[in-house]
Order: C-alpha cells, then structure tokens, then sequence
C-alpha cells in the first residue's frame, strides 16, 4: 500500500465538526483509509495550522474560457455571446482549447478545487489537460444546433455522444461524462429527444443550461404552454444523475419537478450576476430537497474559478434573493460546494471519511482575515479565498503543495495561454 | 528630499489607462513627485510584474468588529445587532478594541487598502492603532441615544463631539475626524440637530447609517411623513463633505438631495447581501452624479475586509439591482474605490499623478487568475482578490513589502487579537 499521510491540522468531518485528526490516503486506490492517530504514511503532507477540507467541487464551467477572461465585460448575455464571445471562440483551435484547460486547471488547483463538470468543444483536448493536471472532472461537448442545417446539427450531436461515449472512464476513472446539449433554446427539440434517448442507451446522463434568464423562458412558455422544465421532462431530459445549470427563473412546479427526479442544480450566483440574469431561488430548491452544488461557470462571465468566492457570493446573493439573513447559510454553501457538488457529479468524494476518495484541499488558517477562531465553517463561507489553500490532494496524490502546482509548470501555462490569446486577437 | 522609488511596473493612471511607468514619492511631503522616467530614489521598491494602483479607500467600517468575525451568521440585522453583537460589544474594554482595530489594519495593509472611516466607540485606541500602522483615516465616536436618559445621551455626543475635536488632523494629518451618529432612528432628533451644528462650528463633516434597510425607513417615512434624507436634511445633516452609508433604500428625490447636497454614499454591497438588507441602487447615483465609494462594513457583517472583493461584490450585485449586465462597469468600481473614495473621506489621494499624496498598492499580474491581459481594469474589478498585493504605500512610507506588514508585527498582531476575544468569550 503505497500512502500519504497529511498530518497535523484539523479535519473538517462530514457532519461538519472540526477536528484534530491526520488523514491516511492509500494512493493505490485513491481512497481515505483512516481519519484519527494514523499509522505513519510513506509520504507526509504538513496540514499544522491548518484546516483540512473535503476538495472543492466546482459543478458548472467551460474551463477553456480562461482564454477570454476580462476580454469582454459588463454587456447582457445575448449580446455578449452573440458580439463577443462566439466570434472568438470560433477562431479556437484545439491547441486553443488546451492551452486556455491548461491555465484553469492551474488555478482551479491552486484555489483547492478537485473536480469540476465542463461543457465545450475540442473536448479531447480538456480530457487530456485533466488527465495530465490530475483532477476529476465531468465532460461534455456542448451541442448547439441553432442556426445550422439538419446534417451540421446531427453531426454535433453525433460528436457530443461519440466524445461522451469515448472518454467515459478515462485517466483511470478520473473523468466521467455527459451529453451536454446547450440548452432548450439552442438546441432542436426533435433532436433533443433522439439523442437523450441515445444517451440513456449509452449510460451517460445529460448536463445542459436551462432556466438561465427570462428571454429564454419566455419563448418556451408563449409557444409550448408549458414551463421549460416541463418540457425538459417531456423530452426525457430530468432523470436522476442529470443535472442542469443556473435554475435563476424557476417556478414551484419546477422546483417540486427538480426533487421528485433527483435531478440537481449547478447554482452559479457570480455568472448569474454579472450578466443580470437574476437570483436563483437556492433556499427554495434546498427547502424542496433538490441537490445544489456551486458552479463558477466559465471564467469569461466571472471572471475567475475560485470556488470560495463562489461560496461566499451564493450564500449572499441566496439571502437577498430570500429577502432573509437566515436563508442559505455557511453550513448550506460548505456542503453544496463539497459533498453536494461531488454527488451532482456522481463521484464517491467530498466528505473526509474512510472509504471516500482522497480529494482534498489544505486551507492555511494562519492569516488575519481568518483571525480570530469562532467558527470555522463561518470562516470557509464567508472568509477564506482560493489563496488560502496551502495544498491540494486528489486521490491521494499532491498536486499542490504548498502553493505549488506540482503536475503542471504554472509559468509555461501561464506564457503559452497568453501566446495562444495573443495569435487569436491578431487573426481577427 | 527623502524618496521612495517604485520601479519596473506599469500604473494606473487617473484616465484608467496603463502604462509603462516609475512613481517617485516625496517622503517628506508624503506627495508623488514624478510619474514617468523617474530620477532614482533614495529608496526602491520592485514593482515588475505589477500593475501600481492607487491604495484602495474603504469609506465604511467599523474594524474593531475582526474580533466578532465570524461570531454570529446567518441572523437578520435587527436580530444579530441587538442579540449577539451589542451584547458582546458591551464587553470590549479599550484594549479590546486597540488589539481588534490592529488586527484589522493589518488585514486591511494586506489587501492595499490604504484609507479608510471608522465608526465605533474607543475611539482614541483606534486612532492610535492608525497612528502606528500608517494609514489614512476618517474616524468617530458611534453615537447611539435609544434607551438611554437624557444625560447619558448627551454625554455620548458630547464624546462623539470631543473625539472629532481632538483627534482631526493627529498623525501628522493622517487621521481626520467625523461626528458619527449612528442612524437617524437609533439617535434622538432634537439632540441631533443641536450636536450636528456644533459640529459645524467645529469644521467637522458629518456621517452616519442611511437607509440601511426599510425597517428603518418605513417608522421615519409614517411618523413623519417625509422620506429619511429629507429628515437628514431638515436636520442640517447633509452637507458638502459629509458622506452617509449604505443608502439601499432611497427614491428619486433623495437621489437628487444627495447629488444636490454634495453628500456621497459609501456603498456596501457584501454587507447589504449577507443582511438582506437589500441591493442599493448605484448606477442610479452615479447617473446623478453622486460620490460612490465602497465600504466594507465592519467584519462580523462581511467577514473580511478585502475592497478587492468588494469592488467585484459592488459590480456584481450592481448589475442585478439595475437588470442590465452594463450597468455599474468596471471602470466605475475601480473609480470608487480610488479617487472617489478617497474624495468622499477628503483626502487629497486615489489617483496616481504628480502633487498626489503617495498612497499605492502594488498587485501582481503574475497569477493564472490574472491571465490572459486583455484588459486590467477588468481584472481589478473582478479577478484580483487582497491577495494579489505584493506592496503597500502610504505617504511614500512602505507599510507592506514583498507582502510583510513592516509597521506591525502580524503574528504577535493575531495571537494578541485571539487573547482578547478568549478572554471576552470566557467572561460571557
């Protein structure tokens, strides 16, 4: 059994207590096999003065967007994609692609995150960008049909089942997959139907956008008569292990939909503000039983992926949106960003516990803004930022220590996206 | 002419473009002497790979409160004011506030804020703590009179009044003072109107709690049948220089009375969110041309005191109040939380250019979450966090370097903060 041991700090358990313990990762399986007075682990990870957490689960992203990051800000979402961010993107190559995962993943582990759901194209190329990072991830090529003709959409459905088919299991497990279609607006609904089917068939579940903002409602209710999750519903697209993203303009029977078929939500309360969608109901769909989990969404509507910040913004924002300072707190988020996000993405993690998979991150608890100790659950809603993490582990392998992205050179990342930004912009 | 070089980093300039630049500082009139292709300074300090912004300006806080941070969450105003933080607060001796305000200022050094107002009680403690870690301040004696008896009342004005008097222009005019009554329904109105002229004659500015929340103003508008800025008003209270906080629910005509009145507003966008307070509107105060700054609030209500977070916090929840994804741009909210700021306290800073008083941050650009660099005044509206800090300047004075506070020891600032809130947890 070849171990690590990360030693000295204090553990955050699943019923989120704080405790001493160390915490022993057989790195053969990738799985915690003690929490408590350890046996002494081949290798040590230091956690003194510091609180041991469960990974981040970072469940709604488009990891490649890095690349148009603060390219385009402070503009409506239709306008945004349809002036900004599609024309760009349409000149992205595959080497685009990576380069821009590559720097994502940098920071994603930098800020403690272990897993994360994303929708793109080149999607091969994020696959590979996990499986040399080490993260866990959910994958999926996001199909839009709109404005194409039938052979163009077939195919991009064709691609986003052949890329969910193909990578299911890759890097040992490490990443999984989805089909992803845009959402019930961008995509054509026959279609839809024919490929959900052929989704079941294969055993992926589906991801997509939906509910995002009112323009993307109302059409669906003015011409179907019905909400759009129900007819996400008629189009077999709410079964249990989907999962969609955003539900800002959801209604009861939606909500009550949402639980009844175990279908969770991706709650992302930056992206959300930033483009004015609105204020996702997130006591209400907690109240109703739904699983939510927390989503930066991609770092172009962000604009970064530091899913402590997320935290923080959705136990805000799902106060206000409650008109209640009760509603949404520290105990909901830390859980939804944890244990909840790992469930949405259907891995065995986010809970430090014997058995579970080693995905953890080290939050150094040695700073001002973390002084003083009432509550530490407190301190990793509403204080801690990506920066406070001093290591990251997934299934029990480093990846980060201290400070130190060890899988992956931070400054070539860094130089080649910005080689990669720079050929871009001067093409157009 | 002692001098303090800053080198090889680009700044930010008072049109929010970047370029290429030295700022040479005049330690001794603590002003920048040149910005351009300086002469060499007595003294450097490494700026390459930064971007040199002006210190960030935290118009609203109460930073004694570090020492509640994290002490009571998730409760409404009311509640958690008269529950849990007065309570305790009845129990801070002045040393308690001294070790709170240090450490706060130390975290505030941390995240380049180098100005900031301060209402609270103890007020000589706090001045001291500035005095000895450097900073720019506006500061005052939280003036409360509910429930107390006409003599108790008048004593705690006659503090507020005496503390305005006697600290204005202490550490070598780094600190200034304001009268801080504490809100227009928590202080008495005929004490009101006659301790807001005195201070008048007194040539001190005046600030306080507005419009927080409409628990607040439905009680002003019924008894009095005038909106609360209207009441401010007829009470003298709202002058050229004085500043209000919060301003979350105000209509048109106060909007006007404020852009009339010269009477900025130190928005605070976390703490309205984490209260429920409500979402203030300020694209509608800047359309009309009022003084926008940013504030923290005090740490039990945020819990940090990072403006970085803040800035994006503002832009944010800015565009949901406002339903338009242009509304409250970057540009905007890096305004306010430099020139603006700074004018809204009087100090003559927040902008880099000759004959300014040198107050600076220095952020690394060297950071995955800072890359690519398409545009950086995007980047500090929505990707920079405190930690992004390398430097702090304040007067030419270099209170932080390489991210070490020089004027304060942090650690010994932090274990002596942790004893007091022990010892006042233990006396409960």
């Amino acid at each position: 059994m070849s171990t690590l041991q990360i030693t000295g700090g204090r553990v955050l358990r699943p019923n989120l207590a704080v405790e001493r313990a160390d915490v022993l990762a057989d790195r053969e399986t990738g799985r915690i096999v003690e929490v408590g007075d350890t046996a002494v682990g081949e290798e040590t990870l230091d956690a003194e003065g510091c609180l041991v957490v469960p990974g981040l689960v970072n469940t709604h992203c488009h990891v490649a967007m890095t690349l148009l990051r603060g390219y385009a800000d402070d503009k409506p979402l239709d306008a945004w994609l349809q002036e900004d961010i599609w024309p760009t993107e349409a000149a992205f190559d595959a080497e685009d692609v990576r380069a821009g995962a590559r720097l994502g993943l940098v920071e994603m582990l930098k800020n403690g995150v272990t897993t994360f759901a994303d929708m793109y194209f080149h999607v091969p190329e994020v696959a590979a960008a996990v499986e040399e990072a080490g993260l866990r991830a959910r994958l999926g090529h996001g199909v839009v049909t709109v404005g194409k003709d039938d052979a163009d959409a077939r195919a991009d459905f064709e691609e986003g089942l052949a890329v969910a088919r193909e990578l299911d299991g890759a890097a040992d497990g490490r990443i999984r997959t989805a089909l992803m279609p845009h959402s019930l607006t961008t995509v054509d609904a026959d279609l839809l139907e024919t490929y959900v089917a052929r989704a079941r068939e294969a055993g992926v579940p589906v991801h997509y956008h939906a509910n995002e903002t009112e323009d993307e409602v109302d059409p669906i209710v003015s011409e179907r008569g019905v909400r759009p999750l129900e007819f996400a519903d008629d189009l077999g697209m709410l079964e249990s292990g989907d999962f969609i993203a955003h539900a800002v303009h959801v209604d009861e029977t939606e909500i009550e939909l949402l639980a009844d078929r175990e279908v969770g939500v991706a709650h992302c309360p930056a992206s959300n503000m930033k483009l004015a969608s609105g204020i996702a109901p997130v006591q209400e769909l907690l109240d109703a039983g739904v699983t939510v989990g927390i989503g930066t969404d991609g770092p172009a509507s962000n604009n970064d992926l530091d899913v402590f910040d997320e935290l923080r913004d959705a136990a805000m924002v799902g106060k206000l949106a409650a008109e209640d300072a009760s509603a949404v707190p520290a105990e909901a988020v830390v859980r939804s960003a944890t244990e909840r996000g790992a469930e949405l993405l259907g891995f065995d993690a986010g809970r430090i516990q014997t058995g579970a998979l080693a995905d953890l991150a080290v939050v150094d608890l040695e700073a001002p803004h973390l002084t003083p100790e009432h509550d530490l659950v407190s301190h990793l809603a509403y204080a801690v930022r990506g920066s406070d993490v001093r290591h990251t582990v997934v299934g029990g392998e480093v990846l980060v220590r201290d400070r130190e992205v060890l899988s992956l050179e931070e400054g070539a990342v860094r130089r080649e996206a910005q080689r990669h930004v720079d050929a871009i912009i001067q093409e157009e």
